[in-house]
């Protein structure tokens, strides 16, 4: 394979479709010109099926446009998108009563469910500070280091987020540990502060001493806070997309602190050998594409979409195999990206209305057609899009044209 | 066809798989000998895959197995599963500090987690009844009484259930009403209380003014509490089977009051109704088989296994299709059982292992093959081979030997 011709006519596939289906599909679907904010529940066609606002998206979208406008193409719509579903979130998406963020809001910002999470606030903070360092603001850096302090507080003070479980089997969760390496990296790149580098490191410790599982070749979702296997349904879990996604969080946080030697050496390391084992989960030999879930002593995992296949795992594994590859130059890394990439590409984009299907049966075909909902918009699509690009040039600038 | 033939043979069938499959295989893989209770989460085999006790079904279970031995076979070993259970739910699935009922506990009875809902609360009022009824122990129908009124009380006292969503946009729900038929219906069999009608007429009204919707020719599953559509995804969804299981609740209500006139008429003609509506979402025309979900207005439902086909609507259609031709002697119900019968023992029976597969995908192959889990095990399956014999014994009496 022609590395230079394979990875330069990707960098333009990817171009083009962030440019010209995903980022205007959801300026002209999704962005509401009335309220503020931007409508995630459409249809194929991208018709509004129901105006309840996800507050995740009002954080995820504003992120999305941001990092375009910093990495990719300097349009101003996509400043405008991002201030509009900022403002609509300061606007509506925060409790007064304590400053914790909704889950669901109508249409028109009024609130319609809480929940006892904190990836609201995440997702927000994500977009401010992607905000800031796009207009130069540095309020919103502010405001995304000031919103993490808060998330830190929530999760760490008793008695603020009422947990599902009662005490009797206490766990920590994979998710939250995760997302909080990605939020205070975001942060950081624009306002740096100590607590933000504690937070990844307590994250990072976490994963490698806590929810990595050599004996099942497996990082798992859950577990005590010994790190101990919960050998439950729920404990057993695997979910290989998300920690495919963690792989390529970590491979960032490698990155940035250099990944040749010390301890960012010890990071890339840890990262990629998530990756392998999660590689090793999720791929589906048979149909191909990453499955949604297994169980790590080999029960059937019981969540009804176990063996579909989301559209968002495939996404991290395009990103987290061409980090891998700018990390270590194995041309391993590049064959598995071109598995996934071949994978998403046959099955993925809608080659009638634009944008990318989400839910798919394990064999790719498309089990219902929707574009959007509280869980899918404009996210994992155009991050993997912007994302993969930057990959890219790094990559032919270190690995192939040197 | 035969109809006697048919219904004869199939009674034995029934029969046959109720006390030679099912039963057995609850009493072998589910039944805890050390701890008290029953466990639900089994692998294919009936191999335990987690020790999580369901409360739902450590109230489900004596009933099936009280109800088999009301109705079937009066096999000792069915009274000392019920009395197991039910032991085990007096010492340990009720929360001391507020008298509500957990939602999981682990095997030795300690408290996982507490939801916002009664219905662990109602599966146990309903198992007590049917106890009670079993053995002539009046203190049980005392105890199924005294907590439905508590369940009452948890569902009509502001501040008791926490609500899922803020006021906003407030609503009722379908679950809860049409349960409340079938918890007190249960119990008034034992033992009288105006306040088990005032519930039923109550349910029947909202069904009938609220949640019934012509305009969709649907029974909604939530709506506002003026009986307004709330036009959202959650909104507008439509479960076929959870339909479909009101239907009979329905008709069982009619029969009790006499569906040839007055108000048993009435309810019969709104079951009848809704069997109509819902069989036309619910089948698959292209499959067979009733499926998950559907929008009312057509847009992709969006629960994740919407084109899935699970166990439970698949036996809940077997009986209100039996149960509408006992009161009607319409032969297209005939019809329609034996689509719903033929469908089910095609794709649900496992011949390896015995008792039936729980998750199929559309076109009836087994998505993951566990016997049970929190939501599935000795339930759905033993409470069809049990009613629909007793439906058929008086189909043969009403309408066939006549």
């Amino acid at each position: 394979m022609d590395t230079e011709k394979y990875l330069t006519e990707w960098r333009e596939h990817y171009r083009h479709d962030l440019l010209d289906d995903i980022l205007p599909f959801w300026l002209n679907h999704g962005l509401d010109k009335v309220n503020g904010g931007v409508y995630t529940c459409v249809d194929r066609e991208g018709k509004l099926m129901d105006g309840t606002k996800s507050v995740w998206f009002q954080g995820r979208c504003p992120f999305v446009y941001s990092f375009a406008y910093n990495n990719i193409d300097r349009r101003p719509e996509y400043l405008a998108m991002a201030k509009n579903c900022i403002d609509f979130i300061e606007a509506h998406c925060i409790d007064p009563t304590d400053g914790r963020m909704y889950f669901e809001v109508t249409a028109d910002g009024r609130p319609l469910r809480k929940r006892r999470y904190v990836f609201s606030e995440c997702f927000a903070a994500i977009a401010m500070a992607e905000y800031s360092k796009a207009t130069g603001d540095r309020s919103y850096a502010e405001k995304a280091l000031k919103l993490f302090k808060e998330i830190v507080r929530f999760i760490s003070t008793p008695g603020i987020l009422e947990p599902k479980y009662l005490p009797t089997q206490p766990a920590i969760g994979h998710s939250i540990t995760m997302i909080l390496i990605n939020t205070a990296s975001r942060i950081r790149e624009v306002i740096p502060d100590p607590e933000l580098d504690r937070q990844i490191d307590n994250s990072l410790e976490l994963i490698r001493t806590k929810f990595m599982h050599p004996e099942f070749k497996a990082l798992l979702e859950m577990v005590t806070p010994e790190g101990e296997l919960i050998d439950t349904i729920n404990g057993r879990v695997i979910n290989p997309g998300h920690c495919i996604e963690t792989a390529w969080f970590l491979l960032e946080e490698a990155h940035y602190r250099g990944w040749d030697e010390g301890k960012g050496k010890e990071i890339k390391e840890m990262a990629l050998q998530i990756l392998d084992w999660s590689w090793e989960w999720g791929w589906d030999e048979e149909f191909g594409g990453i499955i949604n879930f297994r169980d790590c002593k080999g029960f059937p995992a019981q969540d009804y979409s176990q063996d579909m296949k989301f559209w968002w795992p495939q996404t991290e594994a395009v990103i987290a195999t061409l980090y891998a590859y700018l990390a270590t130059g194995d041309t391993k890394y590049l064959e598995m990206h071109r598995m996934a990439n071949d994978w998403t590409y046959e099955f993925l984009p809608d080659p009638v209305y634009g944008e990318w299907f989400g839910y798919l049966h394990r064999d790719g075909s498309v089990a219902q057609p929707a574009k959007g909902n509280l869980f899918k918009g404009p996210f994992h699509v155009p991050r993997m899009l912007i994302k993969s690009q930057m990959l890219i040039d790094e990559i032919l600038a270190v690995h192939v044209r040197k």
